[in-house]
């Protein structure tokens, strides 16, 4: 079997779940290409080795610039903090690597549209990890409205509401400021959102955003803080420097309209990315924190029958799922990363794009830079086309 | 017992939930002052007079202005479309009768404003009906709220979706045109929300609002039409003049952040008028199609054992609920307004306020009016304060 | 328009109820015959005069023989405690009045024999009063049951669950007490569950029961002690001589099986009355907390499409709801009384049987009978046909 | 690091699941010894290589006797058909292997005793699969329990329902033949819930049951048939000789009752393994489709605030989440697994007894034993003590 070697970036939360799904991606999903986890880059030495040890990777190391450039490596799978993206997706385009590349994909829309233009020009497999795309619940909606089942789209509401910074002693850690993480919500769980509309409904034309800061200030975290985690704490504070909240309003190119709302002061709700689409022939409904169900109300049923249907998405008929389990044994949130291993190895085995990739991504940030400068005047901001990019959904997965 | 007549004014849907409750109120929420059925007044002379038996009205009448003119009329229950509103309002006034007012409020701000001042100046006891205040759920919501179970309110989130107009053959009846309706679910909707908000969290500083237009034309209704329903249709179009759905986000006085949509377009959401409150010490959500249900999310539970609890508002020790049924029996849409008759025959009876009055009316129209602005504009606006009127939440219901 | 002269026997809570529903049915099911409200029929003068007062009562009594033998009475309101049915039930059909009677039919199986030959005999019209098939949720089940789309039955699961005696300080009150309740939850709550099970899946032919106490005496209940309330309370106690729990599981004539549970200790469940049944085609399950929502399986439906749908029976196709309100305005507990009534004046009328008559009790009291024999037991036991009735789901509501 | 080799006997659908967990759980929950997945044993040669290839398995082979007995195997997976377990077992037993054994035990009664006497005698650490036991919302249940949060148990509801047998087209898997299977759903999803029972409320003094038919003969399965899923189909027919449905009332020896249900006849529950027991002190319902959350009554909450609260048991305080992901991303079904090997391990390292082992096994299987039967006769059985083994639900996990 053919095999390519996989550099991974990163150690953290994304460097676990993405390191699973090298492992996992093979055995439940085998194709014609075989990962093999090549080398693992964090930042002190001691604990990549550990983590390397831990997960597979055959090599440790802390130069991430040097594992790009290996012979030895034909993936690069990025997976480190926001504002590291741009110089390592760079670095590895230019260097003839396939990238896998974790969201939000970058602090600006111009780092990410220059992030594009390399791995474009490059020609190696860019994606882009707007990981919910590939849970089956929600390629299930995307084949429902690909089959017509939900008419004209009216509405679409996308909410991503977390609760992990409430507490006004959570520390500063890089996502609260603004020079490693862009923005706050807006970029980490908007993006996602932004995506999912885009994919699911098509094209954003125009955006009104409203931002909110709740807490101005918060101790300073120590070295070595880990995602959602408050590592050592520092008795001093620090500014924080990303929004608390970010809400849109959308007019779609298609003449649908649409919500946003990301946050993470939704107290209660832990990961609830949650849409709802309303059309003229049905509606569909998806909350992440019952990522197996779907709801879709289909107005052609007889009137006195409509009503929202949870449907379990585990049925071998369901994507991906004749892969996992029996039906009714459900799967959990690092199995659509799994879908996205399998899938960028089958696209590079086929020479075949995928998506979302850098273009995908390009057209998320412009979203999202409209949205924040539409936040700081109060006026709603058009967003023009995307470059060299086709329409957002009527392109496939 | 003292008794005060009742007259009211229009027969369809409101007319006829208005007249359930009149009757309703005194036998389960009996108090000092026994309502006297006394007149109805109808459009047609024999509908009229069908109605007034039906619900035990004594008399039947066709002519408005003469209802309001006698001198046995004590209250005066406004029921009519929306533009009828401020010319019944002021008479009644006028006239020195206490005023049952169903909402919205009127066609326009100007409108609501001197239905307001005349009100007050003529000294009678004005409700405005935003009758969802009085849910036995809403109203837990309230006491949980006042008594800091969810600490300092972060977001509010208000969505009013009904779906009865998405087919295209849906006739063109006094909701759907500007000169009796005012606007489209902007005013029949988010109303409702936007007094919940004011209630349950403060009064709003600035509102972005967008709309959206999905039918622009639809078969002229035949005379005689009724609320929700086509009576006959006309082979000729018109234009609907009206949004079709309306969203809004506002920034609260007391630093929150809020999103409102109302929509007749959401496939599937008969009358789901829902809100979600967050907030530093804990969460509340409320769907109207549960109206009986209130899910609270209490962030002082120990941790490990956190989650929204769904409490059925059932029992003797919810808001009215000692007046009804045993636990678990639950009550249904109409039992709102029983109660809001109650609460009005009581505040005229100890010659007390009532919630929401005309005053409230107003800062409704405020914020609609300043939403219906920017959605011209693109433009975020600067909501007044609304004269003579303290501020909304802290105020009783 | 035709009138018929009601007269209720029982003032609390039943009373209230079937009270709310004479006023409520002309209202709002108008049909042929208006019933008026004669006489209230009460344990002591002044409660009855109040009670009658309040609910629109022309008259009040505290002779309730006396009130049966009155030749301007015509319809007899059985809402008595349950060991007194027997005696009222006969009175009424011997003075060849209609009668509407509250549920449990009576303390015994052969009293409830006799109170069904006797009112066959007499020709009047006897319904007894399962009020659950009339909630429009349940209405739908039945005819999708009828329509076939639910197929072949295996499955029926009834359990009605309730909390109010957790409390070992709820005193000992007529429920408690086998002379006045015949049995506990097992007459209560099972009854109504068998009675939905008779008329959504058919005859049952054999049993098995088990009983649970759990709280063996309880103070004793002052005098006056309302329905689930505690009245005033003796420092006394006394042994509670019914059961607590009731379980059964059961085999139907057609081949299904069948599980009950009817508890008055189920912890949070306050009025929990749900069902499931499995068919072939389809599966169909209710929960009475939520009762205007019927969830339901279509195995007919592609593929990868199933799944429960919730559907809110709210729409004027719904059964009964025409004459409510618009779709998604939920209706309450009291409002299947409501259709009881209008639906036995129609019964009245047009010289036609009603289902569930005193036959249909009677079949429910030989289950229940069967049941408590296998509970002393052990053993399993048959249950008899009943004599001169047709089976139990083919006939119409 | 200690590491010690594993056997898995098995290469279906539980060959999979084990093969999965023991791969994931030393990457996830580290321990003192590491697990090295040495031989995996299937029916064929060129499928069983295959199979341990994909799951990395070192060698492969056909003869399970010749595993067992090899110097450099520690541990056995039985990863097999029911009516294997025994024979299997008791070989490791006594070659001294530590076990590791898939549910339901045996096919009957004696041939458990026989493992369970068997491996005790050996010392070797037997661990019985009850795999639901380690899921988070479970151990949560358990945890909450053991504080005495629901108080004095009245209360056990178990319901274990599927669908995958409805169409009679579906073959006649060893599952649905009692020479290989021993039962049908009662030994295959009564196990899980009796065990559950056992766990959560303690010892089962008396049974009665019902068992159902549904489809009497059913197309033969072609060799080579899988877990769910037909294979290859003969023409002929075979009967089936298990029951289709089973359902037990259960009296505890603490006094509470239960019920039981397991079917593969509940169309449209896929795999819906629920729970729901009710307390003095509160209430804990669960439903394996939606196996992150739990659902807490706490009747000691103030009242008018109580309800059902969904506790989404992903937070690093929940058991075993610190190991996955950020609170509100979800674990999979495999996961229960996963722990269930960390916890054999860890053990087998500290030498310390793990539960469930066979002695629950054994105790199941005389709660399963006694239920057929009461299911043959209609009497209530009473169940005996297991000997040798403690109370059920004291003991830890």
């Amino acid at each position: 079997m053919k095999t390519l070697n996989v550099a991974i970036l990163g150690t953290r939360f994304m460097g676990r779940v993405h390191s699973n799904a090298w492992s996992q991606a093979p055995k439940f999903l085998p194709g014609g290409i075989a990962p093999v986890l090549k080398v693992a880059c964090g930042q002190d030495a001691g604990g990549t080795a550990t983590f390397a040890a831990n997960w597979g990777w055959q090599e440790a190391s802390t130069d991430w610039r040097a594992v790009i450039a290996r012979d030895d490596v034909d993936i690069v799978d990025i997976a480190l903090p926001t504002h590291l993206h741009h110089e390592a997706a760079i670095a590895a385009a230019r260097a003839g690597k396939h990238i896998f590349c974790e969201k939000p994909m970058a602090v600006s829309l111009a780092q990410a549209q220059e992030m594009h233009d390399t791995a474009r020009a490059a020609g190696v497999v860019h994606y882009l990890n707007h990981n919910y795309r590939r849970l089956p619940a929600v390629m299930l909606a995307k084949r429902l409205i690909d089959a017509g089942r939900v008419g004209r789209i009216f509405h679409w509401r996308g909410a991503y509401r977390q609760d992990w910074i409430v507490d006004p002693a959570f520390p500063l850690t890089w996502h609260l400021r603004a020079e490693t993480a862009g923005s706050g919500p807006h970029a980490d769980l908007n993006s996602h959102s932004v995506d999912l509309a885009h994919f699911l409904v098509g094209d954003i034309a125009s955006v009104s955003c409203m931002t909110a800061s709740f807490i101005s200030e918060r101790p300073l975290a120590g070295s070595g803080s880990a995602t959602f985690s408050a590592g050592s704490i520092d008795a001093r504070k620090g500014p924080v420097t990303v929004e608390d909240a970010a809400l849109m309003h959308v007019r779609f190119e298609n003449g649908a309209i649409g919500s946003f709302e990301a946050t993470r002061f939704a107290n209660g709700r832990k990961n609830q990315n949650t849409f709802e689409i309303s059309g003229s022939d049905g509606s569909i409904a998806f909350d992440l924190e019952r990522m197996n169900e779907l709801e879709f109300y289909d107005h052609r049923v007889a009137a006195g029958e409509r009503g929202f249907r949870t449907i379990l998405a585990t049925d071998p008929s369901h994507p991906y799922m004749e892969h996992w389990w029996p039906p009714g044994h459900i799967i959990g949130y690092e199995h659509g990363f799994v879908h996205a291993v399998a899938d960028v190895l089958a696209a590079i085995d086929h020479r075949q794009a995928i998506r979302p990739d850098f273009a995908d991504g390009v057209r998320v940030m412009r979203v999202l830079d409209a949205g924040l400068r539409s936040a700081r005047t109060g006026q709603r901001v058009a967003v023009g086309p995307t470059e060299g990019v086709g329409a957002a959904a009527t392109a496939g997965a």
